[in-house]
Parts: C-alpha cells; sequence; structure tokens
C-alpha cells in the first residue's frame, strides 16, 4: 500500500504578476527560500479546495483555481516522507496580501522574472508551462 | 500525517479520439465499467511516470503526457483508502492497444461521446476540459 502526503502550490495570478513569498527563518524545510504560496493537503479535502485554504491561511486573499499545471514527486525532507505535489494555475479575486508567521516578504513578480529567479529554481517549468499556455488562451478563460 | 493514495487517469488522444476501456467483470471497484487508463502511483514514482507504466501496463501502446488537467479527492472503496486522483491528458505516440486481463473492450471517442456516455460520468468535466483547452490551443502544442 504506497502512500504519499500531498503537497499543493498556486501560482497566483494578478494583473500578468505572480505571487511570491519568502519563507520565514523559523521554517524547518527551506528557510528562507522564495516559493509561491504552498500547503499540504489534510484529510478528506479536494485538493482545490486545499490550495485555497492554504491561499486564505498564508496571504489572506480570495483567489480561484484555473488549472492544475504540473505535478512530481519528492521526498520531503526524508525517505520517510515521500510527496506528491500538484502545482494549480490561480487568479486573484479580491483583497491585498497580509501574511502570517510563515513568511516575511512578499513580491509580485513577472511570470519572465519567475521563470529565471534562481530562488525560484523548483518552480521555473511550472511558470514556463503558464507562459507557454497563456500565450493560446484568452486573458478571461476558464473551465 | 495525513497519508493518501494517489490515483491517476491518461485522456489518450489519437487522431481527434480518446481511448476508453472497459473494466473486467473481477475487478474489485467498478467492475464492466467504462474509463480511460487508470493507475495507482508506486513508490519512488514521478506521477507522470506512473500514468505512462499504467498506459503501457493497460493496453501496451507508447504515449506522452501533455498535461495535468483535473484533480480530486475520494474514498477509493472505503474510508481507509483516502485516495487524490490525478487526470493527464495525454497523446498517442505509437502502437495498437492489447488489453491485459484488467478490461475486456475498448474503444476509441469522440470528445462529446466521452462527455456524455453516462458510464463514464466521472471523468465527464476531465473531458470537459480538454475539449475547452483544445479550442484554443494550436494541434501540436507541447510544454
Amino acid at each position: 500500500m504506497e502512500l504519499f502526503h500531498v503537497g499543493l502550490a498556486a501560482l497566483i495570478e494578478r494583473n500578468e504578476n505572480f505571487l511570491v513569498l519568502r519563507r520565514s527563518p523559523s521554517k524547518d524545510f527551506a528557510p528562507n527560500s522564495w516559493e509561491p504560496v504552498t500547503g499540504r493537503l489534510e484529510q478528506k479535502e479536494d485538493p482545490r479546495d486545499g490550495i485555497l485554504r492554504e491561499i486564505g491561511e498564508e496571504t489572506t486573499i480570495k483567489a480561484r483555481v484555473l488549472m492544475p499545471v504540473d505535478t512530481w514527486f519528492f521526498y520531503r525532507g526524508g525517505k520517510e516522507n515521500p510527496m506528491v505535489f500538484i502545482v494549480f494555475w490561480c487568479k486573484h479575486v479580491e483583497g491585498e496580501v497580509k501574511l502570517s508567521w510563515e513568511h516575511t516578504e512578499y513580491r509580485w513578480i513577472t511570470l519572465k522574472e519567475a521563470a529565471s529567479e534562481p530562488a525560484l529554481k523548483l518552480f521555473h517549468r511550472c511558470f514556463e508551462r503558464v507562459e507557454k499556455l497563456k500565450q493560446h488562451l484568452p486573458k478571461d478563460f476558464a473551465f
């Protein structure tokens, strides 16, 4: 019986920019690094509900999920924590960012910045995918 | 520590049609029902590698993953089996379908058939998403 933690991330778009946060120095995993909103799925939770919960907890903003754009497997901090990660392209709906204890700074950056910033290396592929999809999909695309 | 099984499905496209399979009567879950290629992620396996493995095991064809299009949570057969499901849009690369013991029939059907066939209800939303994406993305779209 193969069991996994499920990690989630949100690439949140607002006026052609995307939200990135700086992890607090007290985080056990990757302190001080830059990342999109991330979090862990809770039991009985749909992944789309889970990422919206995390967005609320980490930023207080309201967003909607557009679509998943990437997924991968990794060990989060050790072999005892196998994790499947799912990354969603999301759109800002309303509200301004108010950070929780989990982060110390935030920035709204362009896709080109996001896909080239060394501190966001883990997410370059996801941002590149969103950039490629945005070349073809209408601005108001939704399912 | 919330842990999940991870289920995978592939909507495999070939010449504008999509592959669906009929589950064997001996399957413990949903016998005789129609479905895309599905399977369960194995330990240390990337979800994209996992779905390509399942495609090979269930059909012998070679395919490539285009992108994830949907994800959801459900209990597979009971509360002891919480599962996160990830659905991929895939493209046929080469080979003809040869079924394993897991299925008894297969069909290549149009997106309209797939999104309206009652036996595929669980996957209607995924097929509708692919249909919507195909309205905008070029035929040779790839990341």
